[in-house]
């Protein structure tokens, strides 16, 4: 069997282009002793792989120049070295951009197909919809009757984020580009209002949909964003920091005026907390994680939306699409 | 008998100026049923008042042009006209740039002189030792063992916080102005190194003061001592955000590179928490403070220096002078 990889051929210097990546063909070795070969299902491509994809500090190590993209993934066991998993079985790996790969059975997790689409255990029942579940729960904590703001509103994360603050009877206002995605944010995910990120009276639209101010500001995207959303800050306010998007791209800070004493400033008055988290921080709560979500879920209340692109020589073009906000939703790679 | 107060008489516009401030006379009325009529022995200038005087957003409302500056005092009952104060009482109150004021008995704290020196309840034992308490303990937590950094560590804030932090065990650095307050801080309180904030190394200094990173920083200062600051803290640690006396002068924003995507982006990957606070959202515990600072100034483990300027007609050149660092500890007025 041969396998299909995507390497990361150059670091980006600003914005991410296809030469970043290189297609490589390679042998399939079996699954030795410990360990089981997998045939990816589903590839997830998220933001914070561009992060990996630059050596500056961060919370994780870079991928090396010439290695393999890192990513979860879903996939199908082929050949198993351990008594514990059978050919045919469905697992959640970290096994990245390819379409085979050989990885230790210990520490492996299996998905019931029964239970929710498989694609899910990236998504809404996975990595993005935890990273919305503890970041808003345990950062935001929102509170019943306030508002709360989340951009990237149609994504993934925000998606989530929007739903649950509903399940905890917050008022929501979404953030996202364009007409069409906002209406989804509306009318399928039950958000009270959805602000085009590209309007040119965002600061205006954003006050008039939060007449009582803001309480949680889930912070994913940055830029203009949350410059609109700052002044509009409750006292006592919180800002979970999970992603900041708009600056993955950038090579160097912004031009002027150095806007960090007001972003303190207002720190200090309306006594905010502004906290940063990454969701393998709350890998030991993962069991609350998955009791209540697979619970909204079955009860209809956890809607999702998945942008699928087949074939892993197209996850570049996607990954790119991805950074300048083109995807509709979670989006997936589907192996050929 | 004749009041002098001092009130404020034009809003600064950058650097604070005698012109700011009006020295009045008036006549004192006697005290009412339910009113004390206090004789003021100390007023408290603190950083906080500069805000006052600004009518931009707040945490309070600002000082109305012709009106009294507000402040923190201790005060001798000259009058009272309520049973449970008697002439003589000495009490903390909150009757601003004034030599005799009118108060109404009720929520006027009595201090008991014999405890402490009565100036203390403006300081260590009082609003500026409860700062530095809560904003260190509540949401700096820092544990044994941990790197603590404070600002203006002579000062009256800074001097308590850094000492909490050794009574908790922490390694801390202070920062401040000149080599004298920097010896006072080692050689007085027992911080374990001081750093002078004038020095061109500053961030080298605190890179070599700080061998295991920096996991709690008191932010009090802002500007320079922050950008120092950030490039080495820790993951998952705090900023408890109390004052940015750097910038209080500011009329506008700095200039460029904008440096707040750098902030947001070591919140986000180091996961630190970023919180302002004011002491008078912790009013409802003030009882566990007063047990643990008496009981450490007991002790002798509660150092402090007062620098005392006589008269009331001295005040506005000696709040001047602390906005630029020329007060050496807690800065007070001591009336004629």
């Amino acid at each position: 069997m041969r396998n299909r990889r995507i390497v990361l051929a150059s670091r980006p210097v600003g914005e991410t282009v296809a030469e970043n990546f290189r297609l490589e063909t390679e042998e399939v070795a079996g699954a030795a002793e410990g360990q089981l070969l997998l045939k990816t299902l589903y590839l997830s491509l998220d933001p914070y792989m561009r992060g990996r994809m630059s050596d500056g500090p961060s919370y994780a190590a870079p991928v090396e120049i010439g290695a393999i993209m890192t990513g979860g993934t879903v996939c199908e066991v082929v050949e198993s070295g351990s008594p514990d998993f059978a050919p045919g079985d469905i697992v959640q790996a970290f096994s990245g951009w390819q379409e085979y790969s050989l990885v230790p059975a210990k520490g492996t997790r299996k998905i019931n197909p029964s239970l929710a689409p498989v694609s899910t255990a990236l998504g809404v029942l996975g990595m993005t919809g935890m990273t919305a579940y503890f970041g808003l729960l345990r950062l935001g904590e929102p509170k019943p009757g306030e508002t709360v703001v989340v951009g990237a509103a149609s994504g993934a994360v925000g998606s989530a984020v929007g739903q649950i603050a509903k399940i905890k009877g917050c008022r929501v206002v979404g953030i996202a580009g364009g007409a069409v995605k906002c209406d989804y944010v509306v009318k399928e995910l039950g958000f009270d209002v959805c602000l085009d990120h590209h309007s040119a009276t965002l600061k205006h639209d954003l006050k008039a949909a939060c007449p009582d101010g803001i309480d949680v500001y889930f912070e994913n995207v940055g830029g203009a964003v949350f410059e609109a959303v700052l002044p509009l800050m409750n006292n006592f306010g919180r800002i979970p920091v999970c992603g900041l998007i708009a600056g993955y791209n950038a090579t160097g800070l912004p031009e002027g005026p150095d806007r960090s004493p007001l972003l303190m400033r207002s720190i200090l008055t309306k006594r905010l907390r502004v906290q940063g988290f990454i969701v393998s921080d709350f890998g030991a709560s993962a069991g609350e994680f998955f009791r209540d979500m697979s619970e909204w879920f079955r009860l209809g209340r956890m809607k999702y939306r998945e942008d699928v692109v087949e074939g892993i020589e197209n996850a570049p073009a996607a990954f790119i699409g991805m950074l300048q906000g083109r995807n509709f939703g979670k989006l997936l790679i589907k192996m050929g």
